[in-house]
């Protein structure tokens, strides 16, 4: 589902990850508690993911500081633990603010 | 594969679209034509695709100048409007200033 965010600026957070080849439950299940866990976040807007060779996961955000507190959450830091010792093989985050945006709905 | 980028700041277009159940060849064509055709352009960084029930297009630009340039092309002004009349259900474009980037690798 495209993410509701309201009118700019907000800001994005682009995940983008290359997963290893360890294929257990624990990855579905980690990802979905985070993002049930994000969304209770202050400051918290939206999210989209997309996953085929390469996941894309963009979360939506008031401010720098909500995204520095959900970054040092501390069961976010037990999954960004998990993800680099055992998830991933690498990944990319970029912090965007985004300046325009412009929908089409039919 | 991950985007490599220079060092921040730079320019992300977030597109996210949902698709039409309909499903021709044509898109993946154009799709196909739109990246390679982005990839020969001024300005142009890189980009990360991913599509399940939702597609996610990031591609990273130089400045706002070259996304407008890239958005005004005339092949891609063609594709624009086949994707509002024929694949597209709906989609939002973000346009956004990357500040900060960090990468993992294994």
């Amino acid at each position: 589902m495209i993410a509701q965010t309201p009118k700019p600026p907000y800001y994005a957070v682009i995940f983008s990850s290359i997963r290893t080849s360890e294929d257990d439950n624990t990855y579905a299940e980690m990802a979905e508690l985070m993002i049930n866990l994000a969304q209770k976040q202050e400051g918290f807007l939206g999210a989209e993911i997309a996953r085929d060779s390469i996941g894309i996961t963009v979360s939506y955000w008031k401010d720098l500081q909500s995204i520095k507190q959900w970054k040092n959450h501390y069961q976010h830091q037990i999954a960004q633990r998990k993800g680099q010792n055992q998830w991933y093989k690498s990944y990319k985050t970029r912090i965007a603010k985004v300046e325009q945006d412009y929908s089409f709905r039919k």
